[in-house]
């Protein structure tokens, strides 16, 4: 059966492929399973109806008979488990693999969006400037301490993961930071998932949407 | 096997029960299966040893023959996967749970963490009277959309799932800034958790490190 996964309307980034459907249509590009895609504006995700699919209002949710799900590290967990291609098979490396997708979003994310967030909301307020060395430092000591265990390898757990997968989505919200250039290693991580011909269609058919629109690109 | 996960030798929180290794003791509990505990300084954390087994030098980390985890998320739903009692055995509930496990850490958490950490790190600095509003208020969107989820049910998935375990943890944050007693029926949510035989069995034991400190309790 084919999934049915939401994506925004109007792109908030321009299409850099920063929204989080990057991801769920990343794992399904990985694993090989089509999907369809149904756009919701901003005050759709706010009505009861997005609602009843997704309780905080966002994207991306995804639907697979009577299963709707939301939160994209649950999606892209729940295509993981179900399709060879993004964790591995031996129970631990498999395990660890998770470990990473939690990494990612709960330790990795949060002070990164937290300094994109900054930018966002409080760029014009007088305390702006004043917070942004503590903001940029707690970035960097999670990318000192995520760089100190990649070492010299292509992926964290030696082969391509869905843990690979959310970390490096993650990271790629630092672009036009400066703070990536700082740790080669991880810049050329991001590359390297950047370039995986999953990742590359996944960001054009994201990318074909903002294109789409009048006044797009 | 027993396993053996990591907590703080030194509770920062003076045992209130929000050190991370509480997701995992309660995890623990609800399955029935004992584990050991090895306490570690804060110097230690960030020390090449524990370095070893977590990335990120936190506790708690889980260790089980030649497994080595880190990240509470993945820890719990490494319990819950192989223990009944913590994950619905229907797939598509089991997925929904799992999702609960990803919204609480990932979309509940952040909001009320950085309010937290504002109030630790930035108490004392000029704009944090005027930062304050902000902060309450991401944390009041996210409440009044999980309360409006929850409704008059007792659990999110109608019964006790790990997802509920870690929703709880991370809304206990919030004692004493009143933000939760403004939505009655998450607050009663939390306390159905604490009272469950599990919580107050983790509970106690997290608690009994701090009281045998000297200067402890």
């Amino acid at each position: 059966m084919t999934p049915t996964i939401t994506a925004f309307e109007a792109s908030p980034d321009r299409g850099a492929g920063l929204a989080r459907d990057m991801r769920v249509r990343w794992a399904l590009e990985e694993v090989g399973q089509p999907y369809a895609v149904r756009l919701v504006s901003f005050a759709a995700l706010k009505q009861p109806a997005h609602r009843a699919l997704h309780p905080f209002g966002q994207i991306p949710t995804y639907e697979e008979g009577d299963l709707a799900l939301f939160e994209s590290g649950a999606i892209v967990l729940h295509i993981a488990e179900r399709h060879p291609g993004l964790l591995p098979e031996e129970p631990n490396a498999r395990s660890r693999a998770i470990a990473w997708m939690f990494a990612a979003l709960d330790t990795v994310e949060p002070p990164i969006w937290d300094l994109d967030l900054a930018r966002m909301v409080e760029g014009d307020k007088p305390w702006h400037a004043a917070r942004q060395p503590m903001l940029e430092d707690r970035v960097r000591q999670r990318l000192g301490e995520l760089a100190a265990r990649l070492g010299g390898a292509d992926w964290l757990e030696g082969v391509f993961t869905s843990g690979d997968l959310l970390m490096v989505t993650v990271l790629r919200r630092l672009h036009g930071s400066g703070l990536l250039d700082e740790y080669p290693s991880l810049a050329a991580y991001v590359v390297r998932g950047e370039m995986r011909p999953a990742y590359r269609r996944a960001f054009a058919a994201q990318r074909a949407v903002f294109d789409s629109r009048p006044g797009g690109s």
